[in-house]
């Protein structure tokens, strides 16, 4: 690790400002020789740290840019090396040029991550902690950004942290015992233990269980609208969509033939799922039939069910509403404004799940169906003063890993098997902990973790 | 211009990092109440100018997000205010989540310039350098880069007030003549401004023959590929766009039916001009015809027209070799790899355009092809030593106008008019010449040039 790295940290797109940045033992002398104060005496070498300083990037004779080149010596930057940061026009080009320059004089382009992982590498920050920054990055609502912001200041490692020391312990002791009998007795142990890893599984339960959560937050609820032709799905989709509370975006690597709108209410991600062949024939239920209903709603996290209040229901709701009896789904009763004929009453009567009235029409309602959402996936109300969302596929395999390992454990203990054999089990658990804060964990696995990211960061 | 002004500087698209920018006289206040140091102890009302510090952005006990802040105070700022810049994660919802922190606690949402707007107002920057901010964030080429980064720096602010100060003299002159006619002759003075009008003339005369030259620089030589099906205008089209020596981006607004593509080829941006009709049928010449491409030509700065040096030349090629005729145009011959039937001498018999041999095959010539478009455009070289290029529309009416006014002053001369009529026309000259530097230019002018800008800059 002793080349100086390079890359453009900001987005390729034209916008005011564009940062460069260069992380290792030559950005400052690389930054010297490309560097020009506006009065030609001040040298980026002799500047303090952390400290910003105007002028320009030359090749030579060759102006480059108008810039700000921030200094911010090791340790205290953001990879724990020597940084310099500059500022230039955010102009693709002018940024490309920039680029190429501290290149020409000594810097290599990063890699994606390049910048993260050498934080990680010189402690800055644990492996939970770097897998947060781009899940604040690429945080598509409140909670996510939360729950990252949360991560990336250290919660879990520090959970994770509590657990292993309490493992270590034990494992410390068996070992201690078995060195030296003839001080520490192992006597009863057995029990001892086990009342130390129930707790501990328990912890680990805790953790798990916020995982459903946890990926609802980071993912978005996968949600489907159903409902016969003209009960209003188009029109709350479109309220839910249009509204300014919403944003819309597109999200990434979602397959061609199914089209999905992430829209944002009250902080929480709905993914709604809209296929082009619902899209075209509007109709689900008549046209494509139930069968092909059962397929778009088998995967979703949420189905909507629009139901037109003005017109009595039919042999297919009945169909729809049972095929809706083990998912998650909202009744809702669409046109309120209009004199009903079906109730919630009657509805209720047919259906177990919740029955919200609406006018998509006059907009009315949507807010009691936003609070119902919330209801149903975040127990009414997410709070972030100290609680840990798992969001991150390889915690949440890791921390079953630790469960599992924890449950031979116990079946050791019930078995009467010899200390050791605990040891074992207990080791396991506390390495597949410790790859969640990256402590034994492979370069393979770090380099996997890092390519994930843009460049630049 | 008592309020504290806030955006987003950065593109809102996830990258590294993103800057939220703060100018005005409460700067320094709003960030104290949303800056959190790690310790808590650090205020950035307290820190010395030109720093960067880390800590948390946070609202209340919430905390928004992790950053670094750049307190730059005024003057000596982009703005000439007291200026704050908060990088914190690129991810669009922790820029956003940034900027609505910092409104809440005092900041007004920026418009579209409004820091060049005050950069200018404050008079840290001149018009022309306002406005070549924002071409060096657009600019699409090196040329144009180079030239804004000229313009920047002040190259033409300069001329302009060479040319302006030696116009105000003559004007001070004669105003001086006429109040004081005792002590100051104005005998003869007629021929001594006369050929001062010439010489400045003469100055104007060479900054507007740049124009041309400007306007390709900053967007690019049109150029459409004309020839027979088979020729091998897709296969040039190709190399042109595939190279890795070649970017290809999108121009905004270009018309719906004609696409555009831009290429840079050494520095210099090619717009491509291709149609649907001319994609789809491929042959212009025969099944479109000549007619239609005269049409698509007529526009262009460039054609390039391919002939197949193994088939005979016809009379399509007679016809469009005559369209030629009043064109810039370059004359390609393809398929130099095979046994030619058309050589570079039979159609330097029929053309006076220049003919330069390729094989889009073996990709080669496409060097020689090059260099000719460069000595066309650019008399062989740029070179940007001292030169000035005016790339701005309003500045070449200014010129122009300054032209004609002076022109007027020589009409009075030769008319043998009284001298104040000579100080009218100075003194329209003066002041069109000032409105380029942003002198005597009205409020309505500014905000329509500071609105072409991106939010944040």
């Amino acid at each position: 690790m002793t080349d100086t790295i390079a890359a453009v940290a900001t987005a390729m797109t034209a916008s005011g400002i564009g940062i460069i940045r260069m992380s290792g033992p030559d950005s400052r002398k690389i930054a010297g020789k490309v560097y020009r104060s506006k009065g030609g005496k001040k040298r980026i070498e002799e500047v303090s740290s952390h400290t910003i300083n105007y002028g320009f990037i030359c090749d030579g004779e060759e102006t480059i840019d108008e810039v700000l080149v921030m200094v911010m010596d090791g340790p205290r930057s953001y990879t724990g090396e020597d940084t310099v940061e500059i500022d230039c026009h955010g102009g693709v080009l002018a940024m490309k040029r920039v680029l190429e320059t501290v290149v020409k004089y000594g810097a290599r382009p990063a890699e994606p991550g390049e910048f993260t992982k050498r934080a990680f590498l010189n402690g800055r920050m644990d492996l939970s902690q770097a897998e947060a920054v781009i899940d604040v990055i690429n945080a598509k609502n409140e909670y996510a950004l939360k729950s990252s912001l949360g991560q990336l200041k250290g919660n879990i490692q520090k959970a994770i942290q509590e657990i292993r020391e309490r493992i270590i312990f034990q494992i410390a002791y068996i070992e201690s015992a078995l060195d030296d009998p003839e001080h520490i007795s192992i006597d009863g142990y057995g029990e001892t233990l086990g009342k130390e890893v129930e707790l501990l599984k328990e912890r680990l339960q805790q953790l798990l269980q916020t995982v459903r959560e946890g990926k609802l937050m980071k993912e978005g609820i996968k949600t489907v609208i159903l409902g016969k032709p003209n009960a209003g799905k188009s029109s709350l989709l479109n309220i839910l969509v249009g509204e300014e509370r919403a944003i819309v975006t597109d999200i990434a690597g979602t397959t061609r033939d199914i089209l999905e709108e992430s829209i944002v209410l009250h902080g929480i991600s709905l993914r709604m799922i809209d296929t082009a062949g619902i899209r075209s024939t509007e109709d689900v239920v008549e046209k494509i039939g139930v069968k092909k209903a059962i397929e778009y709603a088998k995967d979703a996290d949420l189905i909507l069910y629009v139901v037109d209040s003005s017109v009595p229901l039919d042999e297919n709701d009945r169909e729809i509403l049972e095929l809706l009896q083990d998912k998650r789904a909202i009744v809702i009763l669409n046109k309120a404004d209009l004199d009903p004929v079906v109730t919630e009453d009657i509805l209720r009567k047919k259906t177990k799940h919740a029955v919200v009235s609406i006018s998509a029409k006059e907009e009315e309602g949507i807010d009691l169906l936003e609070q119902q959402m919330k209801d149903m996936f975040f127990d009414g109300e997410l709070s972030f003063n100290d609680e840990i969302y798992i969001t991150n596929v390889r915690h949440k395999a890791a921390l079953e890993e630790a469960k599992r390992s924890l449950e031979l454990v116990e079946n050791s203990i019930q078995m009467q098997m010899p200390e050791d054999f605990f040891s074992i089990d207990l080791m396991n658990a506390y390495e597949a902990l410790g790859s969640i804060i990256g402590e034994s964990v492979g370069e393979d696995l770090v380099n996997e973790i890092f390519s994930k990211f843009c460049t630049g960061k």
